[in-house]
């Protein structure tokens, strides 16, 4: 054992910066991980995997138990010959720093993250998993909140908590909890979004203001207060979006009206928006002026040299959609609360049908052009 | 935030001894976690949940996204006049110290796991997520030498990792790194395996020899050696259990022959068969001289004091077994090389059909008999 402890130890190291959702961390996810476990669901890395249900009675569940090692096939060839609903899967682990913060806490987040996950995908929600990972000396007070406010948001998102798993670590080699929660949902027939399918001329939408997640954490994380106090907008998106694409549908008769939809959580609106021009081999120009922001989150950006558009939200949804219905997807939008600032933020300037990396472009307030990249250099670790 | 720091940081706190999977772990399950989340699929408490999947189309989806909070009264309604193969969804947190042990590592030990408990409910295992929790210095070799069992655990086991997260933390706030994964699997129709499905006069059966898995992470925490190396049984048994229920339904045409199976991991055999026991309000009897122990077991647990009744397996299966079928069973189990050492080792004595609690007792090699409780005292923390 001690010869392959030293062998392993030795060499480059995984370093805080490979967790902040930005440029290390896809090197790290796409390097290391999916290169290793490659297949075609977890292929795309988006946020939940969308799978066939090998449900056909036709082929039995007798094909999933032959000999062959590896031999999965027959899922996929048995939701080709029967197209119906898929279901999402997701899974996040949640380490925020401090576990409670303005708006939240971790369990509000785990919850509402993995639903989000979930609805972005165009699945409803069904069931989650609960894993909790405590640090011993954790108060039963401290914990029994978490958990209540994991009931809470799991009734408001109206999934179920339907299995679960619970360690304890020493004092020290924890910080207090981490929880990490997966998730089941049903994507229903004929829902498809995906990055492939934006044009160009397509609209960005956005629910609301963002950044107010990684400042309301980052204060409380460092004391601060300000004038204009700032609240997370950690919130399950699940009604929003199922009431959006119901509306949306049945006024347009159009089932490809919203061409992707993403949470722009960790790396913030920048990095999420490059994860989809990339994608979809798009570009996207953005307006700075825009893209909400809250007087709060504006100052504390000002005061800490942030930047707005790499700041983490928990409540925020991204839609490209077919510029014909843009205005009735904001209209859709804004009869939800969690949908009252839905607003056009940019647009799909062109699209290289060749392929080639597509590039997201800021308009300044000064009028100018800027090139955006997904989040590098300082990392705002455990937002999430 | 101050105030409500201080108001929860107060009173009773978790300790390591809620993490040994023994009396401890099922008051904090039970009392805190389940209490706070019931319903259905959650309340019976077992290591994975069974899920109707509302895919009747008469029903459509539409019943999921109504206005009425908490209403998924839908879902069970759905299933109940669509009998059908069920969902299983299961999840794992691993913070197994050390990452590396003799016979595997903690992603072994993570796919193992997780596929381990769907196959004990009778499920296929289909699709896993992954969610690590890296503590920042860890050397990318060590992740790639886990990430690199993990994929071939997976392919051993036929599972597909679908998505997955990864998160970094500092230095201190982790150990290494800590592993989740939730399972999905299908239960084909008909299958359906319970506690209260055990009769009096039922056999109890395990896999092979009982405590290798808790002796092999000692022994490498500990730095330890002894004459006979101790390697530990971790390995998926979807593939023996599927074989051996196929071999049996075929053998003796009664789909009711084996009651329940459940795998023995944290809280060793002794924890497993009183929740058994407890869940059949049935009294379940062992004996001591039937139930296999390899050399190296046996050696450590004199020289350390521990009883092997009360160590963790992650590849070994009990089953409770119509007495009619049990020699087919252990027939079954022995053709596969993961179950070449399956015995009886225990029976079911009698069965309270008023309810009350059943009880697990010892007949010990002097002949006398003991009962058993669940793990309690000592914790053997982070075997798994």
């Amino acid at each position: 054992m001690m010869a392959r402890k030293d062998k392993y130890e030795g060499g480059p190291k995984v370093e805080l910066a490979h967790g902040d959702g930005g440029k290390l961390t896809h090197e790290l996810v796409r390097g290391e991980i999916a290169s290793r476990l490659s297949n075609p669901a977890l292929d795309p890395l988006t946020d939940s995997a969308a799978l066939p249900l090998p449900l056909n009675p036709l082929l039995t569940l007798s094909h999933f138990t032959g000999n062959t090692p590896g031999d999965t096939g027959a899922v996929a060839s048995a939701s080709a010959s029967t197209p119906g609903p898929r279901l999402a899967l997701t899974t996040d682990s949640y380490v925020v720093n401090p576990i409670f913060f303005p708006g939240g806490d971790i369990g509000k987040l785990a919850v509402a993250g993995t639903v989000n996950d979930l609805a972005v995908a165009g699945a409803r929600p069904l069931y989650l998993t609960l894993g909790l990972i405590i640090e011993a000396g954790l108060s039963l007070d401290e914990l029994r909140h978490v958990l209540d406010s994991i009931a809470a948001t799991a009734t408001q998102a109206r999934v179920e908590i339907v299995t679960g798993d619970t360690k304890v670590v020493e004092r020290g080699k924890g910080d207090k909890l981490y929880v990490n929660t997966a998730g089941v949902g049903l994507i229903p027939t004929g829902r498809e979004f995906a990055a492939r399918a934006v044009r160009a001329g397509d609209k960005v939408i956005i629910n609301g203001a963002v950044g107010s997640h990684g400042v309301a954490v980052l204060s409380s994380r460092q004391g601060l207060e300000f004038s204009t106090p700032v609240i997370s907008d950690c919130a399950p998106l699940s009604d929003l979006i199922e009431e959006c694409l119901t509306i949306v549908a049945t006024a347009t008769g159009d089932t490809s009206a919203i061409r992707v939809m993403r949470d722009p959580t960790r790396g913030g609106l920048a990095t999420t928006l490059v994860e989809i021009s990339s994608a979809a081999a798009a570009d996207i120009i953005i307006d700075e002026t825009a893209i909400p922001l809250e007087p709060g989150v504006q100052g504390a950006c000002d005061m800490l040299g942030l930047d707005p558009l790499y700041l983490a939200n928990e409540g925020k949804v991204i839609m490209v959609v077919d510029p014909a219905h843009a205005e009735t997807v904001v209209d859709a939008l804004t009869k939800h609360p969690l949908g009252r600032d839905a607003v056009i933020i940019g647009e799909v300037s062109s699209r290289d049908r060749d392929g080639g990396s597509g590039r997201l472009f800021l308009r300044t307030k000064i009028g100018g052009t800027r090139p955006l990249t997904m989040l590098t250099g300082e990392p705002l670790p455990r937002i999430c």
